[in-house]
């Protein structure tokens, strides 16, 4: 990949996640020459493979696709990246408002009440979600009482039991990797809408968002786009400058280069588009709203054992607990191998806390955390792996852009509405799946093609 | 001044607003050399005054002190800028829920148990700051509690009639330029707090924020600060990268200027400092604060007519009001100058709505609104002047950083702590007045002497 200090094309790209390397590669086959500036010294963005055994590698990042990410599936098919399903066979195992480790089948006996509870919200969510228009949240009838309030004011609400309460910020936090006080309930509806129904959302099996993972990891998408256009993309490129007229951009980055072209899309979440230097400078709305996008806090941990051994004791390698560092986990073996790896999460507070903490202390408190659900099998791992999103300088965050109280309904006209020449992508501006791999793709082809339209007419 | 391409200092400050200068002054006397980049063509940051007619000036920015400001009153006496009182003889005029426009004396008669209402509240909330550390809310006793709620639904749970609920949010965006459910509980305790009690915060009179304003302007204060020192000011010289050591910075501009020092104080808004690049890059804690404190939306418009007509009629030029643009006016007329001069504020939502609108709209609806309240003289003006903070691309947003639910509790250890060599300055990062010119004073002071500690020990 070249590092040279003058260069030119049609479109310039900023970031070379799944986004950005989507809208090059519709560019490309319209005709238009893109060139893609990466910061990192690596494509991907939020997609994050490391290779850490022979035969095992593990997703930092994106790690699942669900039924209905019809653009995800058809890329991978067109890149040659094999799927296979999620492991799914057995019990969870739960530990929840004192309630003591429980396998699935006693905790759902014990429980069948507050399960019903959270099954009612959860229908509920999906009534008043249906209200909310994808391209346009700020439009929904009751657009003005829902973004004033959070999530979490919302359910406190909804006089559920503490089991029922705990389960449903367990699942939502799963999904937006920060506590439910921080995010507007108008936003919360966004994201069930963009994903179809809550049970797209929280459930892994029957068409959830989490059915199928891509053998090699899912880094395998990003590295076969960036080698179908290596000549376009430019790694450590970090962008500092924009300058833009009626028809041309110059784009500054660090150490001196500079790319111009025609147009420009930027592909990397608000809240770093909002930190590059714009001239002239980008209207008073347009930057407020950067100020107010900021992404959530999310850490994977990876534990790597000689076989599987929770499944021969029948359970699935999923926890939802309220106790320790990890709320869920998951099985997270590769196809092909005989390792045995559990994934477990650390998102919005227990990734702030935990994450700060020296990675030994950390392993030990979710090591401790694995023996109690899955035995003492779980105390020796063969290697171990995390990291947190917010610690990598051009990501600053995973999973996605969350939206507090007050900002869909002020400022989100201007989330993905070019300026000049300037367009934006990344999937925290789709809407279709927004903040998912599915959405990544969608923005990149919208931002693509509006900029293929205005330089082909 | 200068605009060399290489410059060493001892200290670099970015951002000549007053909390850099003072920092550049209080590092001066201490032997010192500090260099002070501005972006901007001026000095003074969110102090700006602008000569609008012969012997007229307006403070588009920051206009007042308060009587506890000691550090505000010996610095424009230490400048030779003299003071006056704010103009405050009269009565109010007020037209809040369907009420019609009522003068002072007929509103508290007719709404007398409402703005005892209010005043209990104010009492509770000042009961409640009064265990918030300031220099530490996080650590407050009940601060967890605090911190998951909005002050807006804070508000709404006190039961108040419709006439003092709406009072006090506009109080409250009078101070934090932003609607109450945008801002912690937490948050507004600690904004009470830092200013001693709700009635220095929300009485213009006897010992409130606003009674003292600087003859010439407060651009006076920043003007005659920087004649003081024009050697140490760059002006022009946006930071985009701070490189730093273990014993040195290098401080990267558009356009090329590097300034290397052995320390570097950053004195702008929280928000903007997040966009700077930084090698190495900062922790996920700091980073992830600075995508969480955004600055309010608010502006300013005044009305300058040749005589100031509504203290004849008996009134002060205050206006409160919940209907058209603006919630809120000052008699704002120069001393020694017989053109009467009004300002309406539109802070929070009216500032983004209608901050948006062609200036001869908005102009009109607040000419309509000042008739309404002080009659038809109100209705020619001989000038007119606004300006909305979040347009101007140096600040971004006024009066200063808002925090939302949960970040206080999350990331508030960051705000201040210095991290290496670089240190932080800006009244957002004070303890004492913090959004106020006071806590602009004591924050530039307060990292000086923490770099004077450090560098000559």
């Amino acid at each position: 990949m070249a590092h040279p200090t003058n260069l030119e094309a049609d479109v310039i790209v900023v970031g070379a996640g799944l986004s950005g390397m989507i809208a090059a590669r519709t560019l490309l086959e319209a005709g238009l020459v893109p060139l893609v500036l990466e910061a990192d010294e690596r494509v991907g963005g939020r997609i994050l493979t490391e290779d850490v055994l022979p035969g095992v590698s593990v997703d930092l990042g994106a790690q699942w696709i669900g039924d209905t990410h019809e653009r995800m599936f058809r890329l991978a098919a067109e890149l040659g990246v094999q799927t296979f399903p999620q492991y799914d066979e057995g019990e969870t195992s739960y530990d929840l408002d004192g309630s003591g480790v429980l396998r699935e089948n006693a905790f759902h006996a014990r429980f069948a009440d507050e399960l019903a509870e959270l099954e009612r919200v959860l229908r509920r969510l999906d009534e008043l979600a249906a209200d909310v228009p994808v391209d346009a949240p700020w439009l929904a009838p009751r657009a003005a009482e829902w973004d004033v309030i959070s999530a979490g004011t919302w359910y406190d609400a909804q006089g559920l039991s503490p089991i029922a309460r705990t389960l449903l910020e367990i699942c939502t936090v799963g999904i937006l990797a920060v506590p439910t006080v921080e995010v507007s309930f108008l936003h919360l509806l966004f994201t069930i809408q963009t994903c179809g129904v809550t049970s797209e959302l929280f459930a892994e099996s029957e068409g959830g968002a989490q059915t199928t993972r891509f053998v090699g990891g899912t880094a395998e998408i990003p590295r076969r786009l960036a080698a179908l256009m290596a000549d376009h993309i430019v790694l450590e490129a970090p962008v500092l400058l924009i300058e833009h007229t009626a028809d041309s951009v110059s784009v500054h980055c660090r150490g001196g280069l500079v790319a111009r072209g025609r147009r420009v899309i930027v592909a990397i979440s608000p809240t770093l588009a909002g930190r590059i230097m714009y001239d002239p400078p980008l209207s008073g709305i347009r930057d407020q709203l950067t100020q107010r996008l900021p992404n959530g806090s999310a850490m994977k941990a990876f534990f790597v054992y000689d076989e599987p051994f929770w499944r021969a004791d029948g359970f699935n390698g999923q926890l939802i607990s309220d106790v320790g560092p990890a709320r869920m986990s998951n099985d997270s073996c590769s196809p092909g191998d005989d390792h045995g790896v559990i994934l477990l999460f650390l998102e919005g507070d227990q990734a702030r806390t935990f994450g700060r903490l020296p990675i030994d202390e950390r392993r030990t408190a979710l090591t401790a955390e694995l023996v109690r659900h899955f035995g003492d099998k779980a105390a020796t791992p063969e290697f171990y792996i995390d990291g947190e999103w917010s610690d990598r300088q051009w990501t600053r965050g995973c999973y996605n852009a969350n939206h507090g109280p007050h900002v869909w309904t002020t400022y989100g006209h201007a989330l993905a509405e070019p300026i000049g020449v300037i367009h934006w992508a990344s999937t925290d501006t789709a809407t279709y799946w927004s903040a998912y791999m599915e959405g990544a793709v969608e923005a990149g082809e919208r931002a693509a093609h509006a900029v293929i339209a205005e330089l082909t007419k």
